[in-house]
C-alpha cells in the first residue's frame, strides 16, 4: 500500500480490518499463472502454466461428480470421490439383507462392479470460453425482468448452441455477480458404477459427532467407474458399455504430507459470500443461520421421530436426515464461526473503507471490464445505494420464503406435483422459452429425480413434515401470508393436518408409474388431472409464478447493478495490489496453501495428521465409533508396510491443511509439490464453517483423507488388488 | 538391570509393565540428597541437601493448611494457598447480602482481615523423628487385634508424650504400610484469617465443567494469615493475636514457567496405592470406583434437588455439593484412566514379576528394616497369601460398608449423635486407652464440627439423603444386612421414611446449645439421653463397635503382614537399582520434574501454559464462565505490565507440570529450579485422576496457578498492593 493510501487506512482504523491475503482464494485455472511467484513461493514445484490448461492433467483429471467433485485415478475411467458424495450409490445398491452402506463393497473385477443410482452424474469439463460481451450485449439498457430474461436468454441460446454436439452438457456461468460471464461445455456420463466402498464405519466413522471435527479419523472415500456406450459417448447404463477414457488422471503419490508441506486442491466448490455486502454479512450473521438452522432441527426431530415409528422410513430418508444435520449443524458453526471472527463489524468497516477511498479519489470502476462504459464514481455510489434497497425489499418475507422453499424442495410427492405442472406449462412453450431446469434438455434429470422417490418417501411422514412447516408459517404476521395458501390450509394446526390427510389419501403420485406417466401426458390433461396433489400444485401455480416474477425482477436488477460494486471493489484491491477472486459459483477452482494443523482455543493444539490409534481411542463399539473388528486387528497388528508414515511409525488417516474450500469441494483431490496425489478432501474443521463467507487464517483448514490410508486399507484390510494395481500402487506383495 | 535379570524379565515379557521411574515419585525429604545426580540431571540448580532440612527454606515454609497444603510468602505469616481449600473460611464470612464467595475480598489493611472458620487448621511441622523400632517393639509377637492395639497404643504414648508441649498437635505416621514409623510435630494454629480471594468466578473459573480439565483458566488463590497469642503460641482467635512468624518463607519468583522448565513442588499428598496388592487394583478397577461414584451420583441429584426448592439449603450444602461433585467426577475418569493405561494387567504382571524373583532366588527381604529379623522368601510368600485371604473377607461387605461409610459420615446430625455417643463412652475411660480421635486432645475439632453443623444442614435435606443410603442398602443380600438397622429402618421404603421423620421430629440435636451440652453432660446421662438421635446412636452403638472391632482385627493383621510385601517390593526395585518411595500418607513429599504439555488423544496436544485469550474464549456470561466484568475490561485493556509472558507476549494464567501429586497436594507452591515459588498447585488433568493408583508418564500432570496471574490479579484487577509489597513483589508503580 502507497504511504498516504497507508496513512488514510490508519486514520479510519482499518488496517486490520482488510482481509488478509494468505492462503485465501479460490483461483480460476486462469488466473494461476498469474500467481507463479505466489505458487514458487508456497513451494510448488511444477510448471504453473500447466495448471491453466483445463485439457491436461492435473486439472482435466477433476470432474463435477453428483453433488461433489471427482478426480480420475486411471485410464479406464476409475473416479476417486468421497464415500458421502457417493452415499446414493451405495445406498442404491443397499437391500436390508445386504446392506453396502454398512457392509462395504469391493468388485472381484470389473464385472462385479454395480450399477449406480439414475441420478448421479459426472460431468468432465472440455470447454471454458468467456462470453461476457455476447451475454451484456443483449442486456444494454434493460433494467429489472427485462434486464434478467435478457441474460436468461443469451445463456440458453449459448447453452443450445453448444449443447447441439451429442452427450455434452453446456452452461454459462456468472462470475463476480453478473461482471463476466463463461460458457462451459461438459461431457456427461451417466454410467457410473459402484466399485469399491469402505464399511460405512470407516467410511464415516464418527458421523454426525465428528462431522465438522478434528482429529478426525474417517476413511470418506470411494471408488467409481464412469462408462460410456460402445461408441464412446456418454450413454445410460448398458451391460454393453465400456469403461470411459478421460483425458488425463491423477497419479498417486507414494510419499505422504508432513507438517508444512506444499498442498494444493482443485474442485468445485459450491458458493461463497466473501464479496457480499456488507449489510448481506448483517443479516446473515443477525438473522439467517440461527433461522435456518432452527427450521433444520425441527425437521430433524420429525424425521428422527418417524424412523423410530418404522424401520423402513429410516432407510428412505437416512439420506436426507443426514443433509439436514450435516446442513443444521454447519450454519450452527457458520454463525459462531463469524461471531468470532467478528465477521460482521469488519465486513463493514472494510466496505466503509472502500467507500472511502471511491469518495477520496472520485474513483469508478478505474480499468473497466472490456467493452462496458467505465462508472465514475458518483455512479458506482448510486447502484451500490439501490442495491441496498432492493435487498431490504427482499428481507421483508424472508421467513416466509425460507419455510416455502423447504416446502418445494424437502419433499417428494409435493415437490413432484409442482414440478409436475410448472413441466406441463412449459412443455407448451417452444423450448428456448420454456423455464431454466424445465427445458428438453433437464427431463432426464427430472424424471431420474422422480423415480428415485420411491427410494425416499413416506407419505406419514412427509405430511408431518409439512405440518411442522405450517405451523411454522402460520405463525408468521399476516403480511407474510400467501392467500392461496391459506385458503388450502387454514389457520390452525387441525384443518392443516385434516387437509394434509385428504390431499395424501388422494393422491398417486407415490405410485411411480403415474407419477412418470405426468412427464408424458398432454399438459392440459395434467392441469386438468383431479389428483389431489396434481389439482394442489396447479392451483397454487399463479401464486408460485408471481413470487417467482417478483424474484426475477429483483435478481435482474441486483445482477445489473452488482457488477459496479464488484468493479469497485476490484479497483481497490488492484491499488492494493492485491488479486481477487471470483466467489466461488460451483466452477472449477483451485486452491493452494500447505498442511498445517492450528490452535482451536488457548491452550489447545491440533496436529496436522490423524493416525489409527485415535480410531482405537475413539472406539465404544457403538455406532457411530464402531470400527469393524477387522479394522481393529489390523491395527492391532501393526502391519503397515509402505504406507505407514516413516517419523510417526504408524499408519496415519486424515490430516489438515490450511486450503480454501466450500461446500461442493467434497471429493476434491489433494495434491503435493509435484501435483501428485496425496489426499481426498472431505470436510472441514467446526471452526472454519463459517469460511464461505469470511477466512479466516487462524481458524479455516480442510479435512482430507491421507491417500496412504485409502492404500492400506486396499492392500491389508478389505483387500482390491487389482485395483491398487490399476491406480499405479500395486501393494507389495 | 544386569544381564540375566533382563533376560528373565524378557522371557516374561514384562520389560514394557516395569513402571516408569522418569517423573514418577513423592518423595520423603530426606530421601533427596540420594537423588542429587536425578534432580541435578532434570535441571535443579540448588543443593538438594537444603531439601532434606525441614527447619529452613523451602520446606519448612511448606505447611498443612485445612484439607490441603499452604505455603508461607511473608515472615508475618501470610498463606498461600488455594481458593477451593479456603472454600470453608470464605463460606464462613459469607452472607446473603455480602457474598464473599461469589464477590471475593481484599483486606484493606491487617486490621480488615477477617476471623476463619473454627475448624480452619494450619499445621506447621516441626519435628520428624523415626519411631519404628519402639512402635513394632511393643507388637512383636503379636497378631490381629493384639498387634492393632499394640501399635496403636505406642503411637498413642509417643503422641501424648510429644504433645507435652504446649500448642504442639502430634502424630505418628505408618510408612510403607506399617514397615516404618516416624513421630510428626506440628505446631497448630488456630487463629487463621482472610486476607485476600478473588471473586468465585475468578477463584472457580469453570468450576465443574472444566474441574480436572486442561486447558484450563482458574485463578484458584486465596491468602490467609496465621495468627498467634501475644506469648508468640497458638491460640484461638482473639483481637489481641499478632501474627505468626513462621520458620521460612517463600520468596515469588520474577520468572514464569516456560516449557521444559524444571519444577519442583512439596507438600501433604494424601494416600496413593501405588504399592498395593494388584487384587487391590482388581477389585478397584472391576468394582470400587463404579460403586462410589454411582453412590455420590445419587446423593447429589437429592441436594440438588432440594437445593432448588430452598435457595437457603443450597447455600448450607455447598460445599458438600462441590465435594461430591468432585470425587464422583474423578471416580470416573479413575476408572477410565486405569482402564486406559491397562493398569490391572500391568500391576499384575510387575507383581507376577516380583513373585518370581523371589521364587526363583529364594530371597526375602534381602536387607530387611533394622531390628527386625529377615523374612526368607518361604514366609515372605506365605504372609503375601495371607493378605490375599484378609482381602477377600473385607470383600464380602464391601457394598454394606461403603454405605454405611457415607451414613456416618455425610450426615450432620446422625453424625453428631453417633459421636456424642462415642465420645461419652470414650470419656469414661483414662484418656491413653481412649479411641484415636475420641481422646482429650481431640474434643475440640469435635467441638469446631458440631458448631458449623449449623451452617451445613437441612432437616428435609438430611432425611432425603439417608432415605436414599437406606434404600440402596435394602436392596443388599440378607448376608451383608445388620439385624440392629434393620430392627429402626424396616424393609421397605415407607416404614424408613416413617422412621426417618419420627427421629428428626424428635431430636434438639439441630439446636446448637443442646448439641453442645452433651460434649460436657455426664457421658450415662447422654447414653440415656431420650433424645431421638442420641437414642438411636445409643442402640446403633454396640453393632459399631463390632464392626470396628473386625475392622481393627484385619488392619491389625495387615499391618503385620503387608510389611513383608513392602521388603520384598524394595528388594526387587534395589536389585534394578531403582529408588522407591513410600506411598503418600499425608505427610511431606517432594515432587520434581518438568512444565510440559501432553497430548490427551490422537491429534490433539496441550500447550503447558494457558493466558487470559482463554478465560474471553470460554465466558457465556452464564455460570461458571460468567468472568467478572472488571476482569474482562482489564484483559480487553491489555495492561499487563511486568506480569505479562514475554514470549507469548500476554498475561498467563495457568500451567501444567509432570510433576507427581495426589489430592492434598492441593495449595502446594511449585519452584523454580533456584527453589523460587512460580506456580500454586490446585487441580491435575481428567487423564491423570487415576495417578493416585498408577503412574502414567504419558498423562500424569498437575495443574497451576501462574503466580504471575496472582500478581497481575492483585496489582491491577482487584488491587491489593501491601500484600504484593509483604510478598516482595510490589507493583511496578
Amino acid at each position: 500500500m502507497p504511504a498516504p493510501r497507508r496513512r488514510l487506512a490508519a486514520v479510519l482504523g482499518l488496517c486490520l480490518a482488510l482481509p488478509a491475503a494468505a492462503d485465501e482464494g479460490m483461483w480460476m485455472a486462469e488466473q494461476l499463472p498469474e500467481l507463479t511467484p505466489q505458487l514458487r513461493a508456497a513451494g510448488y514445484e511444477a510448471d504453473p502454466a500447466v495448471l491453466a490448461d483445463l485439457t491436461a492433467a492435473p486439472l482435466a483429471a477433476v470432474v463435477k461428480a453428483g453433488g461433489g467433485t471427482g478426480a480420475f485415478v486411471s485410464g479406464q475411467g476409475l473416479l476417486l470421490t468421497n464415500h458421502h458424495v457417493a452415499y446414493g450409490v451405495i445406498q442404491y445398491n443397499s437391500k436390508p439383507d445386504r446392506n453396502l452402506l454398512e457392509q462395504g463393497f469391493a468388485a472381484a473385477d470389473r464385472a462385479g462392479e454395480l450399477r449406480g443410482s439414475p441420478d448421479f452424474r459426472v460431468l468432465v469439463t472440455e470447454s471454458f470460453d468467456r462470453v461476457t460481451d455476447r451475454v451484456l450485449a443483449a442486456a444494454a439498457g434493460k433494467k429489472g425482468l427485462a434486464y434478467f430474461d435478457a441474460v436468461d436468454a443469451a445463456s440458453k441460446a449459448i447453452v443450445a448452441e453448444c449443447e447441439a454436439v451429442p452427450g455434452r452438457r453446456c452452461s454459462v456461468a456468472n462470475m463476480d455477480y453478473g461482471a463476466e460471464f463463461y460458457r462451459i461445455g461438459q461431457l456427461e456420463l451417466r454410467d457410473v458404477r459402484l466399485v469399491y466402498a469402505p464399511p460405512g464405519a470407516i467410511g464415516k466413522y464418527g458421523d454426525e459427532i465428528d462431522n465438522f471435527m478434528w482429529p478426525r479419523h474417517s476413511g470418506d472415500f470411494t471408488l467409481l467407474r464412469a462408462y460410456v456406450g460402445a461408441d464412446g459417448q456418454p450413454a445410460d447404463y448398458a451391460a454393453g458399455n465400456r469403461p470411459y477414457a478421460p483425458p488425463a488422471h491423477l497419479t498417486i503419490s507414494r510419499d505422504g504430507p508432513r507438517d508444512g508441506d506444499f498442498a494444493m486442491l482443485a474442485g468445485y466448490p459450491g458458493i461463497t459470500y466473501r464479496h457480499r455486502l456488507a449489510s448481506e454479512f448483517a443479516e446473515r450473521i443477525d438473522w439467517g443461520l440461527a433461522a435456518s438452522s432452527d427450521a433444520l432441527d425441527a425437521l430433524i426431530a420429525i424425521i428422527e421421530r418417524e424412523g423410530t415409528r418404522d424401520a423402513d422410513v429410516a432407510v428412505r430418508y437416512a439420506s436426507q436426515l443426514a443433509s439436514f444435520k450435516n446442513n443444521s449443524k454447519r450454519f450452527r458453526g457458520e454463525l459462531a464461526g463469524l461471531l468470532r471472527s467478528d465477521a460482521k463489524r469488519k465486513r463493514a468497516e472494510a466496505e466503509q473503507a472502500m467507500l472511502a477511498w471511491l469518495h477520496h479519489d472520485g474513483r469508478g470502476e478505474g480499468r473497466c471490464a472490456k467493452g462496458r462504459r467505465c462508472l465514475d464514481s458518483g455512479e458506482t455510489l448510486a447502484r451500490i445505494a439501490a442495491i441496498e434497497t432492493l435487498l431490504q425489499d427482499a428481507s421483508a418475507t424472508r421467513e416466509r420464503d425460507l419455510l416455502l422453499n423447504l416446502v418445494l424442495t424437502q419433499t417428494q410427492l409435493l415437490r413432484a406435483a409442482v414440478t409436475l405442472q410448472r413441466l406441463a406449462l412449459e412443455r407448451g412453450k417452444p423450448d428456448a422459452q420454456r423455464e431454466a431446469g424445465y427445458q428438453r434438455r433437464d427431463e432426464n434429470l427430472i424424471e431420474a429425480q422422480l423415480r428415485q422417490v420411491q427410494r425416499r418417501y413416506d407419505a406419514a411422514t412427509e405430511q408431518a413434515l409439512l405440518l411442522e412447516l405450517l405451523r411454522r408459517y402460520r405463525a408468521l404476521p399476516p403480511a407474510q401470508h400467501l392467500a392461496e395458501l391459506d385458503a388450502v390450509f387454514g389457520s390452525d394446526e387441525a384443518t392443516a393436518r385434516t387437509a394434509l390427510a385428504r390431499l395424501y389419501g388422494a393422491t398417486r403420485l407415490g405410485d411411480e408409474s403415474f407419477r412418470l406417466s405426468q412427464l408424458q401426458a398432454e399438459p392440459a390433461a395434467v392441469r386438468a388431472n383431479d389428483d389431489a396433489l396434481l389439482a394442489l400444485a396447479a392451483r397454487l401455480q399463479p401464486t408460485l409464478l408471481r413470487l417467482e416474477q417478483q424474484r426475477k425482477q429483483r435478481e435482474g436488477e441486483l445482477l445489473r447493478l452488482r457488477p459496479a460494486y464488484m468493479a469497485a471493489l476490484k479497483s481497490w484491491y488492484r491499488e492494493q495490489q492485491r488479486p481477487l477472486f471470483p466467489d466461488a459459483n460451483q466452477t472449477l477452482r483451485v486452491s493452494y496453501g500447505r498442511v498445517t494443523g492450528f490452535s482451536p482455543r488457548d491452550g489447545v493444539i491440533y496436529s496436522p495428521v490423524t493416525t489409527v490409534a485415535g480410531i482405537v481411542e475413539k472406539n465404544t463399539g457403538e455406532e457411530p465409533f464402531n470400527a469393524p473388528a477387522l479394522l481393529l486387528a489390523a491395527i492391532a497388528k501393526g502391519d503397515f508396510g509402505d504406507t505407514a508414515d516413516a517419523a510417526l511409525g504408524t499408519q496415519t488417516v486424515d490430516f489438515l491443511t490450511n486450503l480454501d474450500t466450500t461446500g461442493g469441494n467434497s471429493g476434491s483431490p489433494v495434491l503435493n509439490a509435484r501435483g501428485e496425489l496425496i489426499g481426498l478432501n472431505f470436510d472441514s474443521n467446526w471452526e472454519s464453517v463459517s469460511a464461505s463467507w469470511w477466512f479466516d487464517p487462524r481458524y479455516k483448514r480442510a479435512v482430507h483423507v491421507d491417500l496412504r490410508y485409502l492404500r492400506w486399507l486396499m492392500d491389508k484390510v478389505y483387500p482390491a488388488h487389482w485395483l491398487l494395481a490399476e491406480m499405479g500402487v500395486p501393494a507389495a506383495r
